[in-house]
C-alpha cells in the first residue's frame, strides 16, 4: 500500500497533522454520530494550492477525502473514518473583498458565518443566512449544507446568497461557476449544483456572497403563549396566511420550553403551553407587530409585548437555550423535517401520533415562518435506538406525505442516506448519482454519505 | 428507416400535426434565426402521458425533439430542424392549484405568464418574474431558459420563485424535484438544474411555483435624461451603491430613445442624450422616488416626476416599444450580457468602443437595476453578417473580463453555444456536458443546442 500521509506531509509539511487529538475530533460532527476507526490524518489547508495538492494525491492513491469546516454539522457529512483523510479548510478564513456597490463579497471557504457578519456590519452590510449554529459554523459549511436560519423566512437561505463559487474537483482542477453579476443563465447552474452536496461534488475553497443592506428601523418583539401546540401551530399558519411577514417566528412546544425555563433557571412555564416568539423589522416593524398580535389573540393565544431590546433578548435567549436544555433531557437526535406552512398544524398531529405509538417523548422547536420542524428524540445512552429510527422513519414518512421533506436545512449526510430514496424515487435517485460520479468519477469525495450504495 | 410519424401518429393521433405552417413555424423563434430543413412533425401535447408517449417512442427511434412553448426564445433554443420532432407543450396550460395560504401555485407549462398573472390577481398574489415578454411567452418557457423581467432586480428572476418541478427525462419516464414546502436540501437541487436548461435534460410538465403577495401601495415613476449614456449609467450604479432599491430602473440610450420616440410619434428627445425610467413601490415609493431624484441630479441628470399613473403609463410605453422600434432600423441581433452593477459604465465604455471598431450602431437598452445589458447589433438582410458576430464576440469577452456573463437571461440555445466554453472553461464545459449524458444519454433532447459539438 502506498504511504499516503508520507506523499502528503512531503507535499504539505506541518499542515499534515495524525496527532490523536485531531485525528479523533475529525472522526464526528455535532449529530452525536461517529465514524468507526481511525482518519488516515487531518489535512489543515492553508491555500486553494494545499486542497489541489491534498486532492491530486487522493485522487493518484484513491483515498477519499472528507472536508470539513467547523464540524458542527448533524447528519454525520463532516464525520471521517479509517483510510480516509479529513481535508480541513477552517484555517482559510479571509474575507478577500467586500463590495458596498455591487452588495457582494468574496471571501474563502472557513470563515465562521458570525465573524463575516462582524466584518460586513461596518459597511452597513450583512449575509442573510443566519443559522442558530452561526458563532461556530463556517460559510463554507453553510454552503455545503444549504444552511437555513431563523431569519430566512424573511430574508432567504444559503441557495438565495451566493453568486459564485470556486470548487477544487475530486482530481484536483479548479473550477470557477457563477459570475458577480446578479443575473447570468450560462449553461447549467453548477452554482445551485454545489450547494447542499455536502462534500460530495467538491471542495468549496471561495465564494462570492451575495449581501443585504442592514434593514434599517427597529426589532419588536413578542410571544404568545397557547394551550397545546396544535393551536400554537394554526396561529403561525393563520400569520403566513393573512400575509404578514415576521423577520423571525419561533414555535416551542410545551416539554422545550420547560426545559429551556429549567435550563436558564427562569420560573417554569404555564404547564403543557406552547410558546410562539416573533420578530419584526424595519419600517413597518410595530405595525406588523399589532396585526400579528391581533391574529395570535383570535387564534387563542396569550399575547405579551416585549418592552424593550433588553426583554426582546431574555425572550430569544430562551429559544437560542434549546440546544443545550435537550442535552439535560438525554441524547437527543435532533431531526429536521420541513412542511408546506399550512401543513403544520397536521404535522404536529403526526409527532403526537409517533409520540404516542412508540412510547416516546418528542420535544419539537420549528422555524414557524416557513414550516420547518426540529423534533429531538430522546434517549439514553450514545447510539440510536432501533426503536427510536423506526420512529424517526415514520416522521419522515408523514412529512413527504404532507408535500415536504426529510431535511429542511440539515442535510443527508449518514444519517438520513438510508431515506434518501424514498424521497427522491428510484429515478431521481440515480439521476443524482449519475451527477457525483460525473464529477467524482473514483469516488473519493466524501463517500458514504448522501448515497447509500443502493436504494 | 422506421416511420416516427406513423408510431406518433398511431399513439397521438391528431395531436401530431405535418401540416406546413405549422411545421414551418416550428422551425424558428423570434431571434431571427431558423433552423435547416424540415421538422418531421409538431406535436401538440395535452397531457402528461402524451409527453411521455413521445419520449418513448423518440428514445426507441433515436429521433431527436425540441421542447417549445410559445416560441418566443430569442437564442433559437426551440428552433427545430430536418428529422426532428416539435413537441409543443403550449396547449397544457391549466393552473391546477393556487394556494395562498402556503403563497404557491402549482400550474401546467404552456399557461403564458401574463394569463397567470391574471388568474393570480383576484387571489392577491403574483409570480414575480416579468419578462418584456410576459403576454407572449409561457411559464414553462420562462423556466427553460431562467427568465428574468423588469422587476426582477427587486422580486427576482426565475430561479428564485420555483419550487418543484416534474420532468418527463429523454425515455419518458416521469420524475418529480423539489416539494411544496419553502425548504428542503434532500440531495442535489435538481429543481435548480433544471431552470434555464433550455429543454436538453428534460421536458418540463409541471411546475409548483413560489408566489409573492401584490404589493400594496402605489408606485411612482421618473425619468431623468443624461448628456451621454456613460453619465447615465453612473447615475443608475449611483442609486444602486447608495443602498436604495427601485422596482424597475431602466436605461435607453440615444440611439433606442430617438427610435422608440419616432415610432410611438412623440418629440424627438434631446439629441444624444440617454434616459433612466426609474419605478418605486410599496409603502415607501413616494420617499425612494426623492431620494433618487436627488442622486440622479447629482450624478447630472435632469429628472422629471410622472405626476400621475397616466403619465408613469406613457413612460413606460417608451421602453416597452424598444423592440419595435429597432426593427425600424434593420434586422436586429438581440444581446444580453449582464455585469456587476458597478462596472456598468465600464461597459458602456466598452460598446463605445466595439461600436467604433466595427463601424456599427449598437443601441442598447439595459435593465440598470440589475446589470443586463441588451446591445443589438442593428443591420441589413436575414443573415447575421460575419463581421457583427466579431463584434459580438468582442462584447461577450469584455462583460466575462469585466466579470460578468454573455447571456444574462436569453439563454445559450444556437446562438451563443460556440461561446459557452470561453465563460465556463473547458473543465466545467466536461462536466456540464456530462450532466447532460446522464439526464440523456442518446442526446435526443433539444441536440446542438447549449453544447456546440466541441469547446
Ligand atoms: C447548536 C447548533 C445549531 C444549529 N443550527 C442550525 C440552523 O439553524 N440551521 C442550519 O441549517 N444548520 C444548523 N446547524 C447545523 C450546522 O451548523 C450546519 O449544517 C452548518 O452549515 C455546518 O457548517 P460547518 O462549518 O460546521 O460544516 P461541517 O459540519 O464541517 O460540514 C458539514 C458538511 O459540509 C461539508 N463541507 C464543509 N465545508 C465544506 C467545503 N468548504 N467544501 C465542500 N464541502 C464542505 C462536509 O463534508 C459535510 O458534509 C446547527 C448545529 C448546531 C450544533
Ligand atoms: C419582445 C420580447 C421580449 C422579451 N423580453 C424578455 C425579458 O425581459 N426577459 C427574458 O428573460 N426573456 C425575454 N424574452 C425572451 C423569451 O420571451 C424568453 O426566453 C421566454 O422565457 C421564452 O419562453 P417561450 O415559452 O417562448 O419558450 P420557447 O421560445 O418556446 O423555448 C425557449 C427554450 O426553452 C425550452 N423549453 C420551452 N418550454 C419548455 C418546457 N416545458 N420544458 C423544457 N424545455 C422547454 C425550449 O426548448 C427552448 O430551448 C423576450 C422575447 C421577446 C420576443
Amino acid at each position: 500500500m502506498t504511504d499516503v500521509v508520507a506523499l502528503l506531509r512531503e507535499a504539505l509539511g506541518e499542515r499534515v497533522d495524525t496527532s490523536d487529538p485531531a485525528v479523533d475530533a475529525a472522526r464526528a460532527d455535532k449529530s452525536g454520530h461517529r465514524a468507526a476507526g481511525r482518519p488516515l490524518a487531518v489535512v489543515h489547508a492553508a491555500s486553494v494550492a494545499d486542497v489541489q495538492t491534498t486532492m491530486r494525491i487522493a485522487t493518484a492513491t484513491g483515498t477519499p477525502v472528507v472536508t470539513r469546516g467547523a464540524g458542527t454539522g448533524l447528519a454525520g457529512g463532516a464525520n471521517t473514518g479509517a483510510g480516509e483523510i479529513a481535508l480541513s479548510v477552517r484555517g482559510m478564513d479571509r474575507v478577500l473583498e467586500v463590495r458596498p456597490d455591487d452588495l457582494l463579497a468574496v471571501v474563502e471557504p472557513g470563515i465562521l458565518n458570525a465573524d463575516l457578519g462582524r466584518t460586513l456590519a461596518p459597511y452597513g452590510l450583512w449575509w442573510a443566512p443566519d443559522p442558530a449554529s452561526r458563532e461556530i459554523s463556517t460559510v463554507g459549511g453553510n454552503i455545503a449544507t444549504g444552511a437555513g436560519g431563523l431569519l430566512c423566512a424573511k430574508y432567504g437561505v444559503v441557495r438565495d446568497a451566493v453568486l459564485a463559487l470556486d470548487v477544487v474537483l475530486a482530481d484536483g482542477r479548479l473550477i470557477s461557476t457563477g459570475h458577480r453579476s446578479v443575473k447570468g443563465v450560462t449553461g447549467y447552474d453548477l452554482t445551485a449544483l454545489m450547494i447542499g452536496s455536502e462534500g460530495t461534488l467538491g471542495v468549496v475553497v471561495g465564494a462570492t456572497l451575495k449581501l443585504r443592506r442592514l434593514v434599517p428601523g427597529e426589532t419588536r418583539t413578542l410571544t404568545a403563549l397557547f394551550p397545546d401546540v396544535r393551536t400554537a401551530a394554526a396561529g403561525a399558519a393563520a400569520v403566513t396566511a393573512a400575509g404578514i411577514q415576521p423577520s423571525i417566528m419561533e414555535l416551542m412546544d410545551a416539554v422545550s420550553l420547560t426545559a429551556a425555563h429549567a435550563l436558564l433557571g427562569l420560573a417554569p412555564p404555564t404547564p403543557g403551553a406552547t410558546q410562539l416568539t416573533v420578530q419584526t423589522d424595519g419600517a413597518a416593524a410595530a405595525h406588523e407587530q399589532t396585526e400579528i398580535a391581533d391574529i395570535l389573540v383570535a387564534s387563542g393565544g396569550a399575547v405579551r409585548l416585549a418592552a424593550d431590546d433588553a426583554e426582546a433578548a431574555q425572550l430569544w435567549a430562551v429559544r437560542r437555550a434549546m440546544h443545550p436544555a435537550m442535552e439535560t433531557l438525554g441524547t437527543a437526535l435532533i431531526e429536521d423535517v420541513s412542511v408546506p406552512r399550512s401543513a403544520l398544524p397536521a404535522m404536529f398531529d403526526e409527532i403526537a401520533r409517533i409520540e404516542a405509538a412508540y412510547g416516546l417523548t418528542i420535544p419539537t422547536v420549528c422555524h414557524a415562518g416557513d414550516g420547518n420542524l426540529h423534533p429531538n428524540f430522546i434517549f439514553e445512552g450514545d447510539e440510536v435506538p432501533a426503536e427510536v429510527w423506526r420512529a424517526a422513519d415514520d416522521l419522515f414518512r408523514a412529512a413527504i406525505a404532507l408535500g415536504g421533506t426529510l431535511t429542511g436545512e440539515h442535510g443527508i449526510g449518514v444519517l438520513k442516506s438510508r431515506w434518501l430514496a424514498d424521497e427522491l424515487g428510484e429515478d431521481q435517485w440515480s439521476l443524482q448519482r449519475g451527477i457525483k460520479s460525473v464529477f467524482d468519477p473514483a469516488g473519493i469525495l466524501n463517500p458514504g454519505k448522501v448515497f447509500s450504495p443502493q436504494p
